[in-house]
Formats: structure tokens, C-alpha cells, sequence
């Protein structure tokens, strides 16, 4: 299924804009599951079987998994939220950035090995950087706009021209010309709403990835009013740390449910 | 060692500025590699045999194991070039860049898993994305700059005030601000000869990673002429698809070793 006819789909279905993010660090683990050799991967599914319901979508982040030398576990878990969870699209935050023939390997990697259903880009090296994953079709890219950390200013502030800063050339780049499969999102932090409400007024009904809220202490009604469509939709609003580690025993996964469950309807109060 | 060290090292006992880049790709291997278990790896270690006296580094590619789950022949590879070619130093050719937390996870996969000695960075997210990597403190982050492809220009070309364009800008945070333990470096294309001479004017004698030479089109005499320090080094000429692919039979390494030999001297000629 497309990618956005999925997570069109899942907004709908699931009365849900909260995506949840699978920032798997095992040092962060219930004591039950340390130690045991697919940690990862019992952990991430807990965590799927008690939220899928209350998402509409999930974002493994694959850094978490490579640290670990855990790459068979991701696989694992995409094809478990597959088989299990129907519908509900997969997003690697990968933030991949590379010539288009290493990008095509990248590419291969993300939507073939992984199986995921959309993948993050970095837009810094441009549009043939680009084009192998919009190739796909059906799948998902969603690049780098206005980032959550501090450090995002550094570059993506600058005023480019135009009256643009660097993060609206990249949102109006994408929205008038990568876009013309109409598979692209952007990536624009909860951290700073005044730009999640400029990115939405150059890119109409564009899904945005928001991360930020939670650990990095992002508003929700902030992000909400800034960011939300005129159907009450267009955000896929991430939680990781803050839902993964809501509990800390054997009943992690029924906390982390709970967790979600009230950041979905904090999310639902202000759509 | 410091990589910065190792770098300066090889450069005089090799009498080299190539970087042989290994980007593995299956299909193009001799016939009697096709199929065997671990032809990336046997591939790859050839290459690195018959190459490592002529180089200064070699620079394998991420996504060209990522995309044939053969993170462990990268390991493998990885360490081969430590044991038997000690001093040759090892770019792993990444491209991360993302929030500090998953930096951190990215530097363990590059520095602790893969034991590279240095890697490719994405400065798109600024400072604090870059930070877990400097932390290293011996390995080198090589930030990209202003990249080999046709678009390339899309946001690094962008003029970002103070008469700067963006990669220039990049430069010059880069050399003023993030390369304060000495350990940085920038990519530079050696198909835009008068970038690399303006950041060369940028950084003083900051080491430059030049791919795009060979199949990419760009000029050895202008990159020499242009990126070369006082001391006729300062740069890491990367040349992959031209010399891993010269022979095409079970000689393939004599076939890499000759034209490295010959990209080598080309390079030599204009120091």
C-alpha cells in the first residue's frame, strides 16, 4: 500500500496523530529482559503489541539498532508490526544523505532489506541526493526541514535569499519540486512552533514528522495549532524515550500503553 | 594513533594522496567471486592488498554492505586493514547526522563496532549533532562541504549573507569553531576546482576528502592546483569505481594495483 494512503488511513482508523518512536537503549531495559540475546527485539515488540492501536505509525530510529550490532532485529521487528499490525506504516529514521549511485544503495537498504514503509532524508546534498528513494513510488521521504536540537539553527536559520531562511528553501524545494509523486513529508521539531506553522503554509497539506515534544520538551497544543491541517490531520507527532521507558518492571509495555494513550488524547484535545 | 597523525604519516611514507574507495557492488565482481558467501569481503580485502602501499586511507562505503546485510564483512574488512596494513588509516564513509542521543549511538557504531578511524559527517543539523563524534577526540570527522553531484548546488550554492555561500559558511564553522581538538576535515568535489581553492583559503591546512574523480569527471591537474597545502599534501583524492573495477577476471587486484599506481603518480605529477 502507498505510504500515505496508509497513514491517511491509520489517522483516521486510529483516531491518532502520535507516532511512536523505537529508540531501543538496553541499558534503559526492565531487568527481566537485560541480557537476553534478542533484548531488542522483545522489548521493541512489547512495546508495538501494547500501542499499535493508539499510533499511526511507528519510527524505528537505526542507529539504536547498529550500535548493537542489531540489524536482524530490526528486520525482525519491521516484519512483526507487518504481520501483526496491518496498516500501520514504518518509518527508519535513517536521515540518509548520499550521491544518487550510493543512494540507491542506501535506497535498497531501507525499503528492500528493512522492508520499511517510508525512510528520512537529509536534503543537504539535493535532488539527485534524493530522486532513488522518491523512485519507489509508493514508499515514503520524508526530509529534513527545521530540526529539533539546539544545534539546528546553525545551518538550517540562515537566510538564504528571498526572504527565506534555509528550513522554508528546503519546505518550498520540496512542496514544488521533489514532490511531484506526492510521497514527501518534512521533519520540523515541536521545539520550535512558529516555524511548524511557516512550514505549513508553504507546503498545504504535506505530512510533517514532529518530533520534539516529551524528553526534548516540545507543547503539544503549541505543534497542534501551528501544525494541523484543516482536517485535523498532516502530523505524525513522535514520542520515543518518553513512552519506551514510562515503566521500568515487567508490565513496561502496559505503562508505556497508558503513556500513549494520554499523549494521543493530549494530542486529540487541541486537533 | 591519532587519525590525523596516521594521515600525515601515510601521506610521507606512501608518497600518496589516494584514497581508494571501496563501494563494493556485487553484480561488477570477477566471475569467480559471484556467489560465494563472503565475496564482498574477499573482494574487498584484495583490493586492500594490492592497493595499501600505494594509498593514503582507504574509504569504504556503508550503504554497499547495508544493502547486502553484510555489516559483518565490514567488520571484517575493517579489521583486516588494521592487522595487516597498521598506519593505513580507515574513512568509514557514513554520512550521519542527526540529535546528540542518536549520535551518540551512530559514533559507537562507527568508532567502537566498525573501529574506524574516522568518518563522514552531515553538518545540515548543526554543532550539537556533530559534538558526540569530536568527543572521540582521536578519530576524524570529515563534514561534508560542498559534494561532488550535479546537485550539490541545490542548498549548498545558496548564499547565506556576509558574501558567503553555504559551504562556505560550513568552512568556516567548521575550521573557526568545531575543529577545536585539531580532528576535523571537509569533503570538497573535485568537480567544483574553484570551491576547493576557496576552501582551502578557508581552513588553512585542514585535510580535504576530494572524491569525484574518475567516473565523476573531475580534474586531477585543478584539484592538485587548487586544494594542495605548502607542504604539497592536505588532500585525500578519492578514486573508487576506476580502480575496484579495472580487471575484470581473477587478476582483478593486479588490474586495481596498476591504476592505483597510475592515479598515484597523476596525482604525484602535480604536487
Amino acid at each position: 500500500m502507498h505510504f500515505m494512503t496508509a497513514l491517511k488511513a491509520a489517522w483516521q482508523q486510529r483516531d491518532s496523530l502520535l507516532c511512536v518512536g523505537l529508540d531501543p537503549d538496553p541499558a534503559k531495559f526492565p531487568a527481566h529482559l537485560q541480557g537476553r540475546p534478542d533484548a531488542i527485539l522483545e522489548f521493541c515488540t512489547a512495546i508495538v503489541d501494547a500501542t499499535a492501536d493508539l499510533a499511526c505509525c511507528f519510527k524505528p530510529q537505526i542507529a539504536y539498532f547498529a550500535a548493537h550490532r542489531a540489524e536482524d532485529q530490526l528486520e525482525a521487528l519491521i516484519a512483526h508490526v507487518h504481520a501483526r499490525h496491518p496498516g500501520t506504516p514504518v518509518i527508519l529514521d535513517a536521515k540518509r544523505g548520499d550521491i544518487g549511485s550510493t543512494a540507491e544503495q542506501y535506497a535498497v537498504e531501507a525499503f528492500e532489506r528493512f522492508d520499511a514503509d517510508a525512510i528520512t532524508v537529509n536534503p543537504y546534498m539535493g535532488r539527485d541526493s534524493v530522486e532513488p528513494y522518491l523512485a519507489y513510488g509508493d514508499k515514503g521521504v520524508i526530509l529534513l526541514c527545521r530540526t529539533s536540537n539546539p544545534g539546528g539553527s546553525d545551518l538550517q536559520f540562515l537566510e538564504v535569499g528571498g526572504g527565506l531562511k534555509l528550513y522554508e528553501h528546503v519546505a518550498r524545494l520540496v512542496a514544488d519540486e521533489w514532490n511531484a509523486s506526492g510521497n514527501c513529508g518534512l521533519v520540523v521539531g515541536a521545539t520550535f512552533p512558529a516555524e511548524i506553522a511557516r512550514v505549513r503554509e508553504l507546503t498545504g497539506d504535506m505530512p510533517l514528522l514532529v518530533p520534539g515534544i516529551g524528553a526534548q520538551g516540545g507543547d503539544i497544543a503549541a505543534t497542534l495549532t501551528a501544525g494541523r491541517t484543516a482536517e485535523g490531520t498532516g502530523l505524525m507527532i513522535n514520542s520515543s524515550r518518553a513512552i519506551l521507558y514510562a515503566g521500568k518492571g515487567e508490565d513496561f509495555g502496559r505503562a508505556a500503553r497508558e503513556l500513549a494513550r494520554q499523549t494521543r488524547d493530549a494530542i486529540n484535545a487541541h486537533r
